[in-house]
This record gives structure tokens, C-alpha cells and sequence, in this order.
């Protein structure tokens, strides 16, 4: 044939482009491009420049690994934050995560991954090594691990739990149990069996 | 709070513009953001450069008002097609849908829109003027009506027969009948009781 596909191949090259991200197939990419094409120039200007711009801006905070736009992150170079806590998170995703409960007031370590054999990672190939610095820098008293309940979530932390001990810094993890909320017919039975063993007092006014 | 959701205004930038998008929600531009991050510089300065290059390089060809990188559209601009035949439809988008069937080998000319009172959307925003001209001017025989089986598709499909009777080009429309694949019993009765009414003969081996 003589004509592209879409009769364009500014058209063809944007849905091409759009079609690479996770999740949008050429359909859904055609309708995004259609949509900006709609819109007034400004709004694929915006988009264009603030995809670019993040990705050309975006740093890693030297101490936690968390994305930063400088060199330490917001959430580091706070003075409000308590530094003697830190959350140890497997991505940068998880940061948002557990900021949007608000419950968590100390700093942060992004691991970058967990240990998996199968896929190639260990131990050395994830920010282990400068967590353990900084607690025996930073004079970090807790370290909560805020791991996926996983295999391998289980084994990284594990082996952090292992390489911090002689810091003598407190390692604590998430708890687990029913889910608040969830139906009990709906929780697996591995879950309501250990919340079962594990049970706490009741209370009327729940924290 | 001191720092952003994101920790980063340059995430939130690109989260924000992203979430923009229709059927994308700020959870979705987080995850499409997160995977740019992931990513080779190139990806995002790619996906960047060919949006704005789009919206911007885009415009519609003069005769058929399509989507084209000229002033006269590629399918407009190819000797090879029927310049005799021309097949009216509502968007851009229809004109690359019709051209997946590869059954169409004539011109076509997008109206921008269908007739919709109730939109306030008269006539004369669309481009049927133009049509007819055309009609008129480059000696079309068969107008082909591939709007939309709706009340705003066979209102607008009527309004166009009208204003064409008077050059004499033959006015066709879409067969209606039952959808090639599907079963019977999900046809509604409209469709379903004309395709009835309008009986074909048989044939053992089909177009």
C-alpha cells in the first residue's frame, strides 16, 4: 500500500510511541493521540515536555534512593522527619504507599529489589550494604521492614534482620492479619490461621 | 505537610499531565511515570518529542479534511484510488476504521461531527457544504454514507441526501443486518426485523 495505516506518519509515530507503555495497546494509543489532537497545542506541548523533563530531572537521593529532584529528598532533608526510624521499602512506589497513610514519620531506604535466586538478584545487587552503613552511621534505633508478604519478601528481610544485628538496632515488620474491612470468608486460611496464633487484646477504640 | 505526595515535583509534573489523558487516572499516570523512570532516557524524550511533533506537525488536508502531514492527504494525493466514489464519515477515526476492511478504493470526506440539535450542532458546523461542492466540482458519482446507525447518524445521513439530490450522484448507505459472528439471540429486534424485511438472496459463497 501507499499510505500508511493512519494516512499519517506523525499520527503513526505518536501511537507508536504511546503503544511502548505498560498496558496501552494501539487502540488505546490511537484514542490518546486522537484525544491530543482534539485538544489545543498547548496540552500535547505539556505533556510532551513534562514526560521529558521528569525523565532528564528525575535524580536518586544519595542517602535513601528514593526519587529526588536534588540531591537528598524531600523526605530526608526534613527536619520533621524522626531520623532515628527508618521504613525499608522494596521500590520507590512504596514510598508514595506508605506516605499516603501517614503513619510513618521517619525516613525512608528504597532497597531498588528483593532477593530472588531465581531471577538473578542478590544480596549485592540491592541497597543492603549502605542501610547497614547508615544505621551504624546515622544512629538509627528502628528499622521497620515494610516488605511485600511474599517468599521473597520474607527472605530479604530475613537478611537484613541477619546483617543488622550486631548494630543492635531494633528490626520490626509489618504486621499481618485480616485485612480491615475484608470479608472473613474471603481471607486465606494461612492468614486467619496466623492471625488466630497471633492475637491481640481487644479494644473498643481502635487505633 | 512540607513535601509533595511524590517527593518529587517533577514526577508530579509529568503524574498530573499524564492523568490529563482520558480513561487514565492519576493511579495509571503513576505507573506509567514510574516506568519511564525505569526506562532509558531515550524512551520518555521519544514519547515526548513525537507528541508534541504530532500536535504540532498534524494538520487536515484541504479537500477531504482527514488527518494528514500535507496539504493534501494521502489518500486524496494517490492516483491509484477511485476518485469517483467518496465515502462520507463522521471522524478521522472512521476513516482509518473503514480502511481496515480494505474494501473502499475511493476518496472520502470527514464531516467533523454528525447533526445534533441537542448538542446545539447544526449543518453548517459541519463540513457538508463543502461536500456537496465537491460533488459538484470533481464529478463524484456514489456518495457513500458511513455514519453511524443512530438517530444523529440518519439525521445527518438524510440532511446530506437532500442537499445532494439535486447533482444526481447515486446516495448509498451502509448495509444493516446482523453482525457476521454473532449469534442470534444477542441481535436486538429492530436490527433483527429489518434484516428480515430486507432479505437477501442466498448465496453459497459470500462477498
Amino acid at each position: 500500500m501507499l499510505e500508511s495505516a493512519y494516512n499519517s506518519p506523525l499520527l503513526e509515530g505518536a501511537v507508536a510511541e504511546l503503544s511502548k507503555l505498560p498496558g496501552i495497546g494501539r487502540k488505546t494509543a490511537l484514542r490518546l493521540a486522537l484525544h491530543l489532537l482534539r485538544q489545543p497545542e498547548d496540552a500535547a506541548t505539556s505533556l510532551g515536555e513534562a514526560v521529558i523533563a521528569m525523565r532528564k530531572g528525575v535524580k536518586y537521593c544519595r542517602r535513601c534512593h528514593n526519587i529526588s529532584d536534588s540531591e537528598l529528598c524531600e523526605i530526608c532533608g526534613n527536619p520533621a522527619r524522626d531520623g532515628e526510624t527508618v521504613c525499608v521499602v522494596e521500590t520507590v512506589k512504596d514510598v508514595i504507599t506508605v506516605e499516603a497513610t501517614h503513619e510513618h514519620r521517619g525516613l525512608y531506604h528504597v532497597l531498588g529489589g528483593l532477593i530472588s535466586p531465581l531471577d538473578g538478584i542478590g544480596p549485592s545487587d540491592l541497597e543492603i550494604d549502605s542501610l547497614v552503613e547508615r544505621v551504624k552511621q546515622e544512629g538509627i534505633t528502628e528499622v521497620i521492614l515494610a516488605l511485600s508478604p511474599t517468599m521473597e519478601g520474607d527472605t530479604t528481610g530475613y537478611y537484613i534482620f541477619r546483617r543488622l544485628q550486631p548494630t543492635g538496632a531494633k528490626v520490626t515488620m509489618l504486621a499481618r492479619g485480616v485485612s480491615i474491612g475484608s470479608d472473613l470468608e474471603y481471607t486465606d486460611e494461612l492468614t486467619l490461621g496466623r492471625s488466630i496464633l497471633n492475637r491481640i487484646p481487644f479494644t473498643d477504640s481502635p487505633e
